[in-house]
């Protein structure tokens, strides 16, 4: 139910471990949500394509859409700039399609400024022990950056009270996640703010 | 999901002929609810217990409870008071349940000045001409106070914007829309302001 037929902002969240890819990807399969694809002027890696992971865009093309305030957010990180475009989301909200925006914290509260309207999850597993050894159980990592990462984890966890719900990841299989994910989804496309039409109708 | 265990106070306000009583009762039915029972003056009718349909108290002890606030929200109609008694909602509170108050949309808005975290959910029928068929269906009321029930609805829609969500109830049997209130009671157990002590112990 969303009478007013704009589509909502979903920023979805969470430390690395989390799970918040494949919960996602599952999210993304349900239909009811596009993806915002991120802009970045690193190098496409092999098997990335332009559009899909990323749009692959000059530092002179990142700088423009800067300057042109074509960005929801941005960052860079290791010498590569990152932004997610505004223009694509808003068109999907304005043509009434939810988006989903898989964005670090930093990230999500730059959003947040510029759409409150959007609404932030943010995905964690059950307990600090479990992101430990979900990080470890990837095994690519040397133990300097797996404490680094643990570190982000808690710097990350200090925005927690920014965001609007938190969903546990509790299993690898993200299932029961996602489910709750769509359960919010549902419930604030019924809020009175994405309804208006309804009331102003009614009586006419 | 709750962690910080305080149950939820939800208010069910709606026009008459909305179909709010039978989703109340549905939402009873799961066990996830407790419901608040109002206090009034007025004598009993035949077949009411007190403390079942109302708490019947006297005016003077009316009064006294006013006196010491202790009524999240009061009224007067026709010569007799009715009040919702504040403390066995946040006795259940307190005790992680979750209450219902099924209330008018004045008493409403007066019990949410007093407890803003409460959820407002509005329920209404599609639409007025449905309204009016279902007033009219009831087969028990005269015109005017047809008329003046009609009158009555449009004031309420008036505060729609203060209430969190909509719900319509479509059909007579209220099962979708009871549906709907369920989702939305998950979706409110996983808001990060339920949840403040998973946060605060995450790395602890």
């Amino acid at each position: 139910m969303n009478f007013d037929n704009k589509g909502l902002i979903f920023i979805i969240s969470g430390p690395a471990g989390s799970g918040k890819s494949t919960i996602v990807k599952k999210l993304l399969a349900t239909g009811r949500f596009e993806f915002s694809v991120s802009a970045t002027t690193r190098a496409p890696r092999p098997g990335e394509e332009d559009g899909v992971q990323y749009h692959f865009i000059t530092h002179e093309k990142f700088d423009e859409m800067l300057k042109d305030d074509m960005f929801l957010e941005h960052a860079e990180y290791v010498g590569n700039c990152y932004g997610t475009p505004k223009k694509p989301v808003e068109d999907w909200v304005n043509a009434g399609k939810n988006v989903i925006l898989e964005i670090e914290v930093i990230g999500a509260l730059q959003v947040k400024e510029k759409k409150p309207e959007a609404i932030m999850i943010f995905i964690t597993p059950p307990d600090a022990e479990t992101l430990e050894a979900r990080l470890r159980g990837r095994g690519t990592e040397d133990e300097a950056h797996l404490l680094g990462r643990l570190a982000k984890a808690r710097r990350e966890f200090e925005s927690f009270d920014k965001y609007d719900y938190a969903v546990i990841n509790e299993q690898e299989s993200a299932d029961k996640a996602a489910e709750v994910v769509l359960k919010i989804l549902d419930a604030e496309e019924h809020r009175t703010s994405c309804n208006k039409t309804l009331f102003e109708n009614f009586f006419n």
